[in-house]
């Protein structure tokens, strides 16, 4: 497999094209690139998987409505930044289905055949005058088979600081296929803003139910492997298109072929998620939680959670501070019935605690790990075969202060 | 019921004396009072409730195992501040049956009767020679009969900024008892410092059975309805002890009288717990949320700590933004299957969203409204008959660059 990073992103696969133009969502004249357009004239399948908040904004609901019938086919993805259509009721739905119905009409596609994700502020109506001018500038682009991988990954930022893509290619018996994939950021740009919008894309020809069972599995080892703050979006959504462009049918190559191109989406997944976490808020940090011996995945992915979103966990490592207390203290109340005298604690390879004994003459090891940019934490209860990893970051003082007030 | 905040607190029922002493617990030789005794000469019956955490600290574990023989009289409790003596292993534990029996020796007790509480770093052992001679000086101030009761205030304080009392008496068909109270801040004041302390007495002659009910029924909905940070402590501690000195015997008396005594020491608690939130770590505001129209108190009581504990939710706070899109979508995640369309939000009595509708007219008054020190977060799901009430408060920068490092 070869793997790319920072890439076209969803254009790298033959036969999609994307553009990304400024259509002033939020009303500020900035230019920013606020809406972008993913086309592939050739009929995709689609795979999805959604935020369960119980909050879903209007455009989560649209696809996942569509994607519902697996004998729908999808010709593009168009995804606004700025403003999230959460909250906004009825007409939310209906400005949902008008930037579909927009787009296919200036695709001359199917209205059912386009899906639609916003990501932005919560509780405000879209501009839809701007939003359909933007369609039809977006759509232009596309028809015009401009290549608009990079405009796409801006158009979707909000708080991000860059863009983040990546991409595979995988050899097979019938020629290569193509895998890319764009993410927009965790961290809350703004006020209300608070959504993970990642796209993928590939020139494969899969069945609809072998594409989603590629991404659902990679998902829960990817984005759903991150905490940032905790704070679970009402927008969150991850959109897998698969256009047949190659005629590479990967369902009918060797084992060992699809094997790899289930790894292939499942590095890209990954890729992109830690680059989220990584420009998650105001993050000066990225943390890998490595839960080993607990008495099942979910308790150790319990635990993990607990550390990984603890103020006061979150607080030390901003400050360097390797301070496994607060780890053991945070650890405790996951409530899974651990056992101190079990518990071992390491920073990236340097033990600091071995069965609930602390090794006090590692700490200026472990001092200097915790000052690194990234580092690993890794914990074992010794209690069962239970594992969890989680990708996490610290809290910094900005962080507060970029997200106090709109 | 006569009731006083700021008092002398667990020294104001008759029979109990205090102290507080320096003994230099973290070895900073800054003179700060870090010793506490509560003594009463007459035998106490007495109630407690402890930290779920489970990570329990040495000093936990003993008044848990003391607790459990309903036979179990106490003359006193013994607290320091400093050092939290938890993750201290077996060594822990040993120091915890020293500090009991070198108290019972002065007072001339057995040392059974003795309680002991720590708050303060974990994974330290105390210094026990230092802490011996603090026991002979907090003994020989207590015998003396001296009014040490703010001394102790003083002595279990960690970052707290100021001391914490109420008390309260209730006239009884036989006379007057007293019930008073004391606790320390459920900050974090200093790295691995994350305890809540709170101790109460009363003069009342009553069963440990009846003591304890009173103050698990009052800890219900005091202590357990506040979140500072989501951190649960390993050493969070409640006691109550009754040494009779009135001679009312409160169960013989009316029902009114029963209840009026059930209230006082609620009245306590939620008092105690509210000084606590007030006076958290780096805290500039109170915010109460009342949750009605769950399925159930527990759904809301999801729902309202999801709330309470979102860092985004905390952040407007701190920057007096209303921001109820974020108070909606961290009730999402709580998964109780709320249906927006049903929701709705008061700040203090203005409406800010009805049946799922913003009503932004009323924005200026919102704004108002969460600008101030204390505020209500009223929200109503329209689902079933749960509630719940929770105290809470805001995340500020001051907060994260507090507990960086040690």
């Amino acid at each position: 497999m070869k793997f790319f990073e920072d890439c076209e992103g969803i254009t790298e696969p033959q036969g999609f094209f994307a553009s990304g133009v400024p259509c002033n969502v939020m009303g500020k004249n900035n230019g920013k690139l606020d809406l972008g357009l993913l086309y592939s004239p050739r009929a995709c399948t689609a795979a999805g998987t959604f935020t369960t908040n119980d909050v879903k904004a209007s455009p989560v609901l649209y696809c996942m409505d569509l994607l519902n019938d697996p004998k729908q086919n999808f010709h593009g993805v168009l995804a606004n930044s700025g403003n999230a259509n959460a909250c906004t009721g009825k007409q939310g739905d209906l400005d949902c289905v008008k930037m579909a119905s927009e787009t296919a009409r200036h695709l001359k596609v199917h209205s059912k055949e386009i899906l639609v994700c916003s990501t932005g502020r919560i509780g405000v109506h879209l501009p839809m005058s701007r939003i359909t001018a933007g369609i039809a500038d977006a759509c232009q682009d596309t028809l015009e088979e401009l290549d608009g991988g990079k405009a796409f990954q801006e158009a979707i930022l909000t708080s991000d600081t860059r863009t983040k893509s990546c991409s595979a290619q995988v050899e097979t018996s019938s020629g290569k296929v193509t895998i890319g994939g764009t993410v927009k950021g965790a961290g809350m740009i703004q006020p209300n803003m608070a959504t993970m919008l990642a796209f993928l894309s590939t020139d494969a020809a899969v069945s609809q139910t072998f594409l989603q069972q590629c991404l659902s599995g990679a998902v829960e080892q990817s984005f759903n492997r991150m905490t940032i703050d905790g704070d679970m979006s009402t927008n969150d959504t991850v959109l897998f298109l698969a256009n047949g462009f190659s005629r590479v049918n990967i369902e009918k190559e060797s084992k060992d072929i699809i094997s790899e191109f289930k790894t292939a989406v499942s590095r890209i997944c990954a890729c992109l998620a830690r680059k989220c976490v990584t420009d998650g808020e105001k993050v000066t940090k990225f943390v890998e939680i490595q839960l080993h011996g607990a008495s099942s995945d979910r308790d150790a992915d319990k635990v993990a959670r607990c550390i990984a979103n603890s103020l006061l966990v979150k607080s030390s490592w901003y400050g360097s501070d390797p301070n496994w207390g607060r780890i053991v203290d945070a650890a405790g109340y996951a409530k899974v019935g651990l056992d101190f005298e079990r518990f071992d604690l390491w920073y990236d390879d340097i033990p600091a605690v071995e069965r609930g004994q602390p090794l006090p003459a590692n700490k200026p090891k472990w001092k200097e790990i915790v000052s690194r940019k990234s580092f690993v934490i890794k914990i074992h209860l010794n209690s069962g075969s239970g594992s969890a990893v989680l990708w996490s970051n610290d809290l910094s003082e900005e962080y507060v202060n970029y997200n106090k007030s709109e």
